[in-house]
């Protein structure tokens, strides 16, 4: 466990956590209390958290950022406005657990990714890889008058690692286990994991993108049932499984490849959903694809756990597939000896949890504790991350 | 005069200042030890600095993006070109000296700026003043192990500053004088001036741009002698007074204007100075036009320094134009009352003053020292300006 080499954490310390992701859906607020045990040792309190949506025109606008040139003016000023917006849903997430500004000791913001080339270029003979999160920090310290944290991935990327994932060193910390080997399983649009050994040291952590998480049935829910996910998975419960589909899908050979592998919506999207839907469409019923999606996402989480980790695990899920009950109780039959948990019934809501990280990783940058897992991010030595604004 | 609120400067510490401005000649380093005296006061000397030009395709880009629509990619990219670029020169400079990496306590960059609006305009209902510096904090600090301080004016912005000039603290803190009123006057493009009344307080200094530099003068020597500058006045030294000339010149109303004002190459650009030779460049010599140039140039900020501070102060001239010595005894006739000295006769080299301000700033970043002073930047409070990422 970390110790805290400074004296910082002497007394509790309010920092909110700020996540805005690349699906665009908003802002996850999460306001953590961290204070030391009696042995030193960090631990967090979830005061509350709060999800506020992104209106059109500014997912609109980071989306045209994302995907065509624009003027230099353009990416200033959505930079200090992304700033705003982050400070007024901290003052909304405040308001609501009735908490004055001047309570707050720090902020750590994710920031809205835009770029995001670990694996670099040649570029007037130098090798550039870059990644890039706009939201500008020392707005946000200004206007809320708050130490603020940001830009945690860079100099991980700069001494040669993937500047991701950093959920890890979150998982590590605080979800370690002396009597289990333990899985951090995280299903959102892509289902990535942190695999942690019984009393492993943090450089034998593990942590890798086992494939698809909802992608495939979120789409399948929009086009089938032209709804935005399969609530609880109750489409899929009435479907059977398409041994067709299923052969189709077991095809797709990222889920074989050994970590470390990450993947994305490159792989993961729209065209392949189609393709794979081709000659089955109009065949099956509409309850029968969603299930084999379903099942096919249980199933190859499973297979890595299986090849690549321990399938006797204690394995902790979290993110929207944590939601979604019958997927998790395919898990569970393709895994028996496993003990599966939502990360809830750890205190730990599955859609703030990487908020809560990012509030853990502005600690960190305060203690001056690097948080970088250079097993997972393959960098060449531990980094501090983040930079820090003061008011 | 500043006190060290903490133990940081309890040894000298060494800091590289990195400069590189909108002129896009290149990058300014300036290695400078810090310490305190005996009374507690921060003092600073200078070991060496250096000017590295930019190669031809860098300084493009860098055009390009400020210029015209680009892909965030190429933002990405460069961000973390230039701190690639920024290591090579402290590294040069740190050679040149003979001295280990390992003896650098802290960098401070200025990054290049490619956007600059601090007066704000709407944007989806929030009132949005930005301002854009490139070159990653992060990526210099991971690259160099070294800790890095930049984007020195975002909060100055946010509480309502123009983010500009941040110079003044340093003329403050280092040229005021108990005996003289002081006025740091650089003459790079634009000229400006910081004034310090004798036995003044920090918020009593202001600080505004007079009008032109040397804007004029490197035009005409480009245009009519086919040289980058009028190297120590030569050619205007040989001309004479076009008297129409100059009465159009003194009809540019920004020279009368009341302070706190700035203005740059929006007002003062090539679309003027055709303007002001049409019926003039094919009737006088060359030497007569660029001698009213440097005339006007000198008359303009003897104006200002006359009727906005104090004609007998002690003048300490920096930038390109503090060079031109032809400028500078033109000045002293139109200031016979002043002393009119070079910042070089105070050690500090005319073309390096902006990248030691830069490792000042960095040192007050990290004695956390607020460094905008409210009276010249107009904002609404004191911050600490920069972001620190460390290694």
């Amino acid at each position: 466990m970390i110790k805290n080499r400074y004296s910082w954490l002497d007394t509790p310390r309010l920092i909110c956590g700020v996540m805005t992701g690349t699906s665009l859906d908003g802002i996850d607020c999460a306001l953590v209390k961290f204070y030391k045990n009696n042995d030193s040792v960090i631990q967090f309190e979830i005061i509350d958290w709060e999800l506020t949506e992104f209106n059109v025109t500014t997912k609109n606008t980071v989306k045209q950022i994302i995907q065509e040139p624009v003027p230099i003016s353009l990416i200033s000023d959505i930079n200090v406005l992304l700033s705003h917006l982050y400070a007024d849903s901290i003052n909304c997430l405040l308001k609501k657990v009735q908490m004055p500004l001047s309570k707050l000791d720090a902020i750590g913001i994710h920031g809205q990714t835009v770029w995001h080339n670990p694996n670099g270029k040649d570029l007037f003979g130098h090798k550039i890889a870059s990644t890039y999160q706009i939201g500008s920090i020392s707005t946000l310290a200004a206007i809320l008058n708050v130490p603020v944290i940001g830009d945690f991935r860079s100099n991980d990327i700069a001494v040669g690692g993937q500047g991701a994932p950093l959920v890890p060193i979150f998982d590590y910390s605080f979800l370690a286990s002396n009597e289990y080997d333990t899985i951090a399983l995280n299903i959102g649009g892509i289902a990535n994991l942190t695999y942690i050994p019984r009393q492993c040291k943090k450089n034998d952590v593990i942590s890798f993108d086992t494939g698809v998480g909802n992608i495939f049935i979120d789409l399948a829910a929009n086009d089938l049932f032209d709804k935005p996910y399969d609530e609880n998975g109750l489409f899929a419960i009435e479907g059977k499984l398409i041994y067709d589909l299923f052969d189709k899908l077991k095809k797709i050979n990222f889920i074989y490849y050994k970590p470390p592998k990450s993947t994305g919506r490159e792989l993961f999207n729209k065209e392949l959903y189609n393709d794979l839907l081709k000659d089955i469409k109009d065949i099956y019923p509409p309850n029968d694809i969603i299930h084999t999606f379903t099942y096919y996402t249980a199933w190859s989480i499973a297979y890595n756990i299986r090849k690549f980790c321990n399938p006797t695990s204690r394995i902790i899920v979290s993110g929207g597939g944590a939601l979604n009950s019958f997927l998790i109780s395919l898990l569970k039959k393709n895994l028996p000896e496993a003990l599966i948990i939502k990360s809830d019934d750890l205190g730990i809501p599955s859609k703030a949890k990487e908020a809560i990280c990012f509030a853990y990783l502005a600690c960190l940058r305060i203690l001056e504790i690097p948080a970088n897992i250079t097993s997972v991010t393959g960098a060449s030595r531990e980094c501090i991350l983040g930079v820090l604004a003061l008011p």
